[in-house]
This record gives C-alpha cells, structure tokens and sequence, in this order.
C-alpha cells in the first residue's frame, strides 16, 4: 500500500511533534519540511528530511499539516488547497470555526481537496468527546475544566504588557468550567512589580477570572508542557436523570496537538473534497491499519 | 421539517427506555411498537401508540429500533432491511460483529437501508472513546472496567443452574480489566447452596474470574439498573510517552441503551445504504440541530 506523503508546514514546538508522529505512523512518510527560512540548521533531527521555503519543491504531497499560529491558517491552508493539497491545522479560535470552515469549505472544493480543521485536543479530540457525551445525554450541562497546564494565549497577553520581559500563565481548574490564572512574571531590569501586577489585573484576558501574580527570576526555569482536561455531564438519557459522564487526560501538549494532527491528515485522505471538523468525521478514519481488523479490536 | 418515523420492535427493558428516548427527541415520532403478542395490557404508557405484530401493519417507517435479545438481531434485521426499512440494535456479542456487519451491510445494500449495529454502550458509546483514545495515543494499552453493575449473561448462566430459583450476578471492577463477580442466589425448595457455590465456580462462565456466591432470600429486592465504566489508556503519542486517557461513566443501563439507540435511528438517516458500526459514523450525525449550530457549541 503506498504511503501518504506529508508535508509539515512550520517548524515550531506542533511542527517538530508532528513530525515525531509522521514517524511512528505505519502509513505514512514525511514528504518534506516547509519553513520560510529553508534551513535545518539547530535541527539535527531533520538531516533525512528535505527543507524548502515553498511545497512545490518538494514534488507530490497529499497532504500539509499546517503548525503555524491559528491566526495564518486561513492564508496558508488557501495556497494548498488551490493546489490541490490537502490540509489540517489545530486553529482554535472557537468563536470564528464556523467562518473558517465555510472559507476553506469553498476553496477545498475548487481544488478537489479536504481540509480538516480545528484538530487539536480542545477543539479537536475533546470536541468528539463533547458531541459524544451530548448524543449520551442529550439534556443537561458539560463542563470542560482545563489544566493544570499553561495557557498560550494568556501567557502572550502577559508578556505584552509593559515592563514584563516574560511571562508563564499557569490555567488551574477550579470546576464547573472556573478557571484561577496563576501567572509567573520575569521583570525587565527597573520595572515595577506593583504596576505590572495591577496591569494584568485590568487587562480584559484576565479581568474576569481569580488571578494571582507572581514575580520569578527566571520563567524558563517553569517550562512544563504537561496539560490536563477534566470534562464531566450531569444529563438525561430519555426521561432518566442523573446520567454522570467523565472524561480526564493528563497528556503532553503539543505532543497529543501533533498526533491528532497526524491522525486528520490520515483521515483527510479518506473523505469527500470539503471542509470538515473533527466531530464530522467517523473515527475510525483517525486510525491506521485495516477496517475489520480495527473494528474487530474496538467496537 | 418531517420527523424522523421510528418503530420499536421487542417492549422488555430496552424498548420502554428507547421509546422514551424517541418520547424525548424533536426530530422523532414514534409509529408504533411491533410486538409478537400486539397487546397493550399492563403498559398506560402505550395508549397512544399502535402495537402491531407486523410492522406493514404501521405504514411508513423509516427506521426499526430493534431491542430484541442479541441472538435474534440477524433474522429480525434481515426482514426489516428486505422491506427497506433501516435498522439499530444493540447487538453484544463482540467476537460476531464483524459476520453480522457483512451480513447485514448486503442485505442493507439490497434494500436500500442502513443498518447500525452494536448501537449500545458496551459495543456502542464506549467503542468511539476506545477507537478515539488509540488514535490519541496510538501505542499504548486500553483497559475497560465494567460496574459496578448487573451482568445479564452471567445472571442467566447462575439462574440456569440446578436449585437456583432466581440469580443476580454483579460485575465488580479490579482495574486493569479484570473483574469480580459478586452472585447473588435465591434458591428452590430443597436445594442444596454447596452445592450450588460448587456448580456456579465450575461454570465456564465464571471459572476464570474471582467469584463469590451469596444466598439471599429474595433477588428482585436487589435490583438496581445501575451500572458503570471505567476506561484508561496509557500511551504514545508520537515519541512521547506517558499520556494518560480515561473515560468514566456511573449511568442507568437500559436508559443509556435505549438513548444511543436512538441516537443511532438518526444517524441511519444520514447514511449511504450499508451496515455500519458506530466508530465509522461522524460523531455529530447523532445528534439533532442544526449543523452549523452543533459545531459553534460543541466544537
């Protein structure tokens, strides 16, 4: 059977445990790197691998995994699927998947590919828990509790402000979806502690959530990728109340982040030309290997 | 728009909760119950709704919830996909999926059905968390831990033995898989418990597992339809090991059943003509609501 051929679209913390899963994956080989600086240079693991600034040159690819920041996906996932490649990104923007599944839903189409979006763990993996759990017990309330784990977003809206030289935002589950920030702040030299504190307490990432902050000599030295979910349901199945669901995980962020992107493209190569989310999309398409056998193991 | 015509074949334990289940979604109505014995006597919940013993006798179905025993799924959906009428069933017997599902898939194809199999929770909703979680984390073990709860095939095969009058036999989780089972024996007049403790652990049914027999004076006192599972895989995603997955559920069993039962009634309406298990059906195609909408929310 002929392998898929991936192309991994940026080079960052995704792209590189991407590749760690295009690797371990049976069905698969790493067609390429792309970066906008062509160079392997600091990346001793990407000797085998060729590294170009632009997919064309890395011949026929079925499909590009796209780890670059959610806000450049509609851009770079436009260019592959004019060009008849397929796509998969993590974009978790929750509010704008919707607008984003309609754009790349077009362009997919003209180009007789597929792209998968919002193919993380949260959207992505827990979005299919979420749906399961609502088909389960369909009246009722989820919870999705994030953490202990840090969040991207709130540590970047820390580093802006004045004052702070970096910044670790730290997102602790409290339940019921309440969330407590814990941010740990390395100061330029001469900032004022007192300010930059009372600035992160007024900043709208924060303004709504409990929030303590701390002053550290070094961030780096907090560096943990380790992340967690806890999603619970209290609902009703038919007319009988108190049917309790829970899903936990305690996982490796971009680790998990790169094996489901691994998994969209594996099963990118399975659905009709069109954009999909990752509840649209049987799960079995997620898994290598062969249909009666997985299903034979797992149902 | 038109809702979703729903029968419900077999009215034990299953077909009550699945007709609550149809009771409460807005997509459904019931058509009627299709009963070997087409009497409403003993159920005020039924005076609305025909009950037949043929289901021609309904006029227009779309899909037949069947909550019939395991071993008469086959021949039940065989007739039911010849009339073009699609089928659901919690069929459990998992060492058979894999016949039942090419038996049916030709009969659904020649009907121009859908047939959905294994629509429970134990093949059913627990089947997507196993299928998801090894794509998560493709490397790795799963372990399912069922109950504490009530064993039907255990129950009957202690119930069928020389003495016992009635028999509950509780599934009790250990972790890592492996279960005790807690059975509980009303006796006859005159029998002998040694003898029948004796006869219980040489049954094939229990030899293999830490059993423990009890007799008690009345078995109906300690119904309780409740039941449980407790999924974890520990596993590799990519190159990183250690990624903890778990799945826990405390629910009301034949309640459940009947819910993703009917959740399955509706997903067979969005299929191509085939017999499908619930790991190769998208995840929203059990749910009702708008498309658009059930992504924004869930996603």
């Amino acid at each position: 059977m002929e392998k898929i051929k991936v192309a991994i679209v940026g080079y960052g913390n995704i792209g590189k445990y991407a590749l760690e899963a295009v690797e371990a994956a049976p069905d698969m080989v790493c067609a390429g790197i792309v970066r906008r600086n062509a160079s392997k240079e600091g990346f001793p693991e990407l000797a085998p691998y060729k590294v170009v600034s632009d997919v064309r040159e890395l011949g026929s690819v079925d499909v590009a995994i796209l780890a670059t920041p959610s806000r450049k996906v509609e851009e770079t996932a436009l260019k592959y699927l004019s060009q008849g490649i397929s796509t998969v990104d993590s974009f978790d923007i929750h509010t704008k998947i919707c607008d984003l599944r309609e754009t790349l839903g077009k362009a997919a189409v003209a180009g007789g590919a597929v792209s998968i979006i919002s193919a993380g763990w949260d959207p992505g993996s827990d979005s299919v828990v979420r749906a399961l759990m609502q088909a389960m017990a369909p009246n009722g309330v989820t919870y999705t509790n994030f953490g202990p784990g840090r969040s991207m977003g709130h540590s970047v809206a820390a580093k802006a402000i004045d004052g702070v030289k970096d910044a670790l935002s730290m997102t602790i589950p409290l339940g019921t979806g309440i969330h407590r920030r814990m941010v740990y702040v390395e100061l330029e030299k001469g900032a004022d502690f007192a300010a930059v504190e009372a600035a992160i307490h007024a900043d709208p990432y924060f303004a709504s959530d409990e929030t303590h902050v701390m002053q550290v000599s070094s961030v780096e030295a907090l560096n943990d990728v380790g992340h967690g979910v806890n999603m619970v349901r209290k609902g009703v199945s038919g007319a009988t109340h108190n049917q309790l669901l829970s899903f936990d995980m305690k996982i490796n962020n971009p680790a998990l982040t790169g094996q489901v992107l691994v998994c969209a493209a594996r099963a990118a190569m399975k659905q009709k030309a069109g954009c999909y989310t990752m509840i649209e999309i049987p799960v079995i398409d997620y898994l290598a290997g062969n249909r009666e056998d997985l299903i034979s193991h797992l149902v």
